[in-house]
């Protein structure tokens, strides 16, 4: 069944003419059967009753059995992640939204060159986390945040920070009592103040074995081992 | 302390013209002590003795300490891998590189487009994996293999097959008693046939989550779940 995102999930949804001109890329026709999703994590089946140019109506179908929590984790994961370089960001949100974070906090970190992430940029980080949500069937699509500097970053919950020479196990520390963040850090690492603050704040520093890894690869390693836990 | 990847580790150790020009970029000079390593897995520190226009010398330093295991996994893992589109190998082989893979076994399988790679490409993969291991400090460097059929593949000690609706654990398998093997799929992933066959010989499914992950997220998700082990 084809997916389509809506702006709200409701007995009669109406489509613009961007979406409607996506229904008739797909030649669906009257009578068709959709899943739809609001990215906010609702999701449905409903029937395609009118499609026209520029315009078109679908209405909920009742009879459809309501659905569970589908792909998404028990809690919130939020990775909070430096800026990285050049267009390592997009496959980091590309991988992470696949993964099941909910949302992507970036961060302005000691060690990162950039200070800051254009518009454009950011545009195109969200355009990418959608497509990416739909491709993996996610009813949720992760929000990517404006970037704030790690000394006013604060989490609800557990924080985890991959961290050299630990030896805590992040599968151990998972009980899914409590949202989840991620912490990671930019090439070149996290600072030591940087570290000492964010365990100051009660983050946990666990193992991703005793090889370097590169920026981008800790967080997807990190979203890996959690995800092969099943959840 | 510099690394550098020598053809065999001897008391005396002469570098061609190439290597000598990457010492002189770095401006390296005589009485220099440097790690070197042959990409098989062993590792000493040596002393610059002479470097020259096209050629440098190098002693074995016989008062620096033996090494340990260092960067390696208790058992080699081999990521057996289908040929993928465009340029994505190239990514899951720098990941996997850093993630402690110490073979990795191309394969044509069914739903593939590609039937074989071209020499080019494959030169390129294995610079990208020696890359990859200087820079993430590992001293083998995983070998790039040839693409075989899948149904000629086989393996030593325990298979490992990330399979949707599969609810076993990859770290409940873990036991490093003898070499690991990943299967990981094209875009589209295996076929009925070639899962059946996987497993008729011996593979076991496991689980990476209920969301649909890439053909080059699903091996790195699960290199990461056993580097998270903390090996």
């Amino acid at each position: 069944m084809r997916r389509l995102q809506v702006s709200e999930i409701a007995p009669e949804m109406r489509l613009g003419p961007q979406e409607t001109r996506h229904l008739q890329v797909l030649r669906l026709r009257p009578g068709e059967r959709l899943q739809v999703f609001d990215g906010r994590g609702a999701e449905a089946v409903a029937v395609l009753t009118e499609v026209d140019a520029g315009h078109a109506l679908l209405h909920l179908d009742t009879g459809a059995e309501a659905h569970s929590r589908g792909a998404e984790t028990p809690q919130p994961i939020t990775l909070a992640i430096a800026l990285l370089k050049g267009d390592k960001l997009a496959d980091v949100v590309r991988a992470a939204t696949e993964l099941g974070v909910s949302h992507i906090q970036l961060l302005v970190t000691a060690h990162a060159e950039a200070r800051d992430i254009g518009a454009q940029k950011l545009v195109r980080l969200r355009r990418i986390a959608s497509e990416a949500a739909r491709q993996s069937e996610r009813r949720v699509i992760p929000e990517v945040l404006e970037p704030v500097p790690l000394g006013q970053l604060t989490w609800e919950g557990r924080g985890l920070l991959a961290h050299p020479g630990s030896a805590a196990r992040v599968t151990d520390l998972l009980d899914w009592q409590t949202p989840l963040t991620l912490l990671s850090g930019p090439e070149g690492g996290f600072s030591e103040s940087e570290v000492a603050l964010l365990r100051g704040r009660g983050a946990e520093a666990i193992t991703l074995g005793p090889r370097i890894l590169r920026a981008e690869t800790a967080p997807l390693a990190l979203l890996g081992a959690i995800a092969a836990t099943g959840v």
